[in-house]
C-alpha cells in the first residue's frame, strides 16, 4: 500500500493531529498566515512525493476563508506530486444549499464539490453533509459518516429512559437511527404554517405525551439554535422532565447558546467538527481514521 | 449580435452600474445577504437566458469572501442558460503570488482563474494584474486593462514639470508609459540588500537628484505602502519639490493612509476598483466598457 501523511490545514481544530495519532502517519503542519492586505497564505514545508496526501480542513466560520484556503492547500499539495489527494472535511459548509430552492441561486454545495475536484482532489470524507446524497456530485471516492454512535455513548445514562426527538422530518432518521442504538423510543415535530396568520407551530406525529421523560433532540447542525428552542418549548409543554440537544455540528452563531440556556436545555452534546467551548464535544478522530483505512485500501 | 446584462456582484463599488449606464445594457442587481451562520446567499432575480452574462465582482477585502461570492453568482448566472459568461474583476487578488516562489506554495491567481474556468465563466476582463502574464494560465478570452490614461489626464497639471518614479524594478514599465503619455522624466530604484548587515537601502537607476521638481511614485498596488513610503523617503532626501502617489489599486490596509501623510506624500491618486474614501479615485468603468466592446463582439 502507498504510504499516506496527514496535512494539517488551517482549520482542523485538532482533528489532523489526532489522526495522525491514531493512524501512526506522519503529521505535517502546514505554514500559513494572513497577509496584512487580507489575503491567505499557506505552504506545504515537505516532500510528499508519491505519498497519498490527506488533507484535514473543516469548514466552520470564517467559512469563506476556509473555503479559499482549503482550495489554495490542494493547489500547493498538487504542486509536491502526491500519488493522490484525499480531503477529509469534518463540518461541509454550504451542505444545506444542496439544490436551487429557487430559480436563480446557486447549487453551493454541488459548486464547492466541483471547486474541490478541480482543484485537484480524488476523494472525499466529511462527517454528517445534511443530505449524503448531494455528495454523489463529486467526482470521486467519497464516504458520509453518522457520528450517531459517538452521542449513543455520552448518552448510555439514558439507555432505555428517554424519548428521542426529531425537532423535524428532515432529522427523523437521524433520530429513528439513534433510538435504535439507545433501545429508546423515538418522535418527530412537524411544522404546521397556520394559512391565515403565518403563525408556525408544532406538533408530533406521534406520542403527544412525554410521559415526565427525558427527551432527546437530535439535529445535524445548530446554527442559530431557532429549531432546537421550538422543540424545547414543545417537549416542555408535553411533559418532558428535561431536555438535551445532540447536533454533529455546533455553529451556534451570535446568541445562540445563551437562548438555548433561557429555553431550559440542559446539556448540549456536538462533536469537534466546529471548536466549541460551551458542549460536550465528542473526538470524531476514531470514526475519521476507520473509514478514510477504507478509502486508503480502495485508491 | 447577442444582447448583455449586466450583473451587479457584492463587490462591484458601484461599476456594474455605472458600466450599464455607460454601455446602456440592462442592470441586474443579484439578492444577497450573509446568513446568520458566516454563509453567503446570493440570488439572481431575472431571467438572462440566451443573453451574454457580464458579472461585475472585485476581489477587494475581504478578498475570500468575495472570491467565494463570485464563484456562487457565476454557479447561479449558469443555471439560468446565459448564452456565455463573461466576468468582470476590476481587482484581482491574489495575482502577486503569480507563481510558487517557494516549494510547496500555491499557484494562487492561476489557481483561482482555472476555479473560475471551472465554475462556468468564458471570459475576463481585469485592471492592472500585477503580471499580465499570469492570466494566459485562463482558457478563454482574457483583457487586462491598464489605466494608465486616468492618471496621465488626473495629473495634467504636471505635464513636463515633474519626473515620474518607479519604487522598484517591477513597476518600472508602468512609469516608462506614464511618462510617455505625460512628456515626462522617469527613473526607478533598486533594492539593494548590506550583505553584512541585511539592511535594505534604495538606490536609483539614474537622475540621483530630482532638482527641485515634484516627483509622481506609481506602483500597480498599495497594499500596507511600505515600498512608496520608502521611495518617498528617497525621493525628499534627493531634491524632490513634493511627492504625489499613483496606483492602480488602493488596499491601503491598517495604518497605511497615516504612515503614508506622515511620510510627507502630498496626494495619493488611486482608482475605484477597491473602495477608498481618503486618495482622488478616478472611475475605471469607461476604460471597462471599451474593452467590453471589444469582448463581445469576439464572443
Amino acid at each position: 500500500m502507498v504510504s499516506a501523511v496527514i496535512i494539517d490545514g488551517t482549520a482542523s481544530n485538532g482533528i489532523g493531529k489526532a489522526l495522525a495519532n491514531e493512524m501512526k502517519l506522519q503529521l505535517i503542519n502546514i505554514e500559513a498566515k494572513d497577509l496584512p492586505d487580507g489575503e491567505s497564505y499557506v505552504r506545504i514545508p515537505k516532500a510528499i512525493s508519491n505519498k497519498i496526501a490527506v488533507i484535514v480542513q473543516s469548514l466552520y466560520p470564517p467559512q469563506n476563508k476556509h473555503i479559499v484556503e482549503l482550495l489554495l492547500i490542494i493547489d500547493a499539495v498538487k504542486s509536491l506530486n502526491p500519488n493522490k489527494i484525499v480531503l477529509i472535511i469534518p463540518y461541509l459548509a454550504y451542505a444545506r444549499q444542496n439544490k436551487r430552492f429557487m430559480t436563480g441561486e446557486p447549487a453551493s454545495i454541488q459548486l464547492l464539490l466541483r471547486l474541490f475536484k478541480c482543484a485537484g482532489a480524488h476523494a472525499l470524507i466529511t462527517i454528517d453533509p445534511h443530505k449524503p446524497k448531494s455528495l454523489t456530485m463529486f467526482k470521486g471516492k467519497v464516504l458520509a459518516i453518522e457520528p450517531i454512535r459517538l452521542f449513543s455513548d455520552a448518552l448510555s445514562a439514558y439507555k432505555g429512559k428517554a424519548v428521542i426527538l426529531a425537532p423535524d422530518v428532515g432529522a427523523l432518521s437521524k433520530a429513528k437511527a439513534l433510538a435504535s442504538l439507545m433501545e429508546n423510543k423515538f418522535t418527530f415535530l412537524e411544522k404546521d404554517r397556520d394559512k391565515k396568520t403565518g403563525m408556525i407551530s408544532l406538533k408530533a406525529g406521534q406520542n403527544f405525551n412525554f410521559e415526565k421523560l427525558p427527551v432527546i433532540i437530535i439535529d445535524d447542525v445548530i446554527s442559530t439554535g431557532s429549531t432546537v428552542i421550538q422543540a424545547t418549548r414543545f417537549a416542555k409543554s408535553h411533559d418532558a422532565s428535561k431536555v438535551i440537544v445532540v447536533a454533529s455540528h455546533l455553529i451556534m452563531a451570535g446568541d445562540c447558546y445563551k437562548r438555548m440556556k433561557t429555553a431550559g436545555i440542559s446539556k448540549i452534546i456536538g462533536t469537534n467538527t466546529i471548536p466549541n467551548s460551551k458542549a460536550l464535544v465528542q473526538d470524531v478522530s476514531k470514526l475519521i481514521a476507520e473509514n478514510l483505512k477504507t478509502i486508503l485500501d480502495s485508491l
